[in-house]
């Protein structure tokens, strides 16, 4: 089994109301330079040796991100339980 | 400026349905070898030279998750723009 981690983030472009809420809050609690916040999400997915990183990239665009506002970034932890990765 | 990453993620003992549910949806797109995802948050800031990292524990902890269900991980990228931090 392999550990991939799968992160999404709202495209530069888009705006972030979730993070602006935090950037807000920050006076509250006294923190000062801290200049921006953007809120995505994180996936932890635990993976068997069959699966390909063309799979996983399917499962990012079609379940885990919506691709119109939102970008992903696929990182697979420990590359060589992963079929196709990490073979020299 | 550097650039700080806060992961939230349930507690392994909670329950995750936005994970579970993605589990569910996988065969509809046909892969198989998932055995399990879980979701959380990822937030990305732009933190100056002032901050220290006791200031990051401090956000994540209060503003970021909510530690009676969540943990959280400060990842701290470009380590030497933080106070405190990388110094030899």
């Amino acid at each position: 089994m392999a550990r991939v981690v799968v992160n999404v983030m709202p495209k530069q472009e888009i705006l972030d109301p979730q993070g602006q809420a935090v950037v807000r809050a920050l006076g509250r609690i006294g923190v000062q330079g801290i200049a921006d916040v953007r809120q995505g999400k994180r996936f932890e997915l635990e993976v068997d040796e069959t699966v390909t990183r063309e799979d996983l990239e399917k499962v990012a665009a079609t379940l885990l991100a919506n691709t119109v506002i939102e970008e992903f970034d696929v990182v697979i932890e420990g590359a060589s339980a992963v079929a196709g990765e990490g073979e020299a």
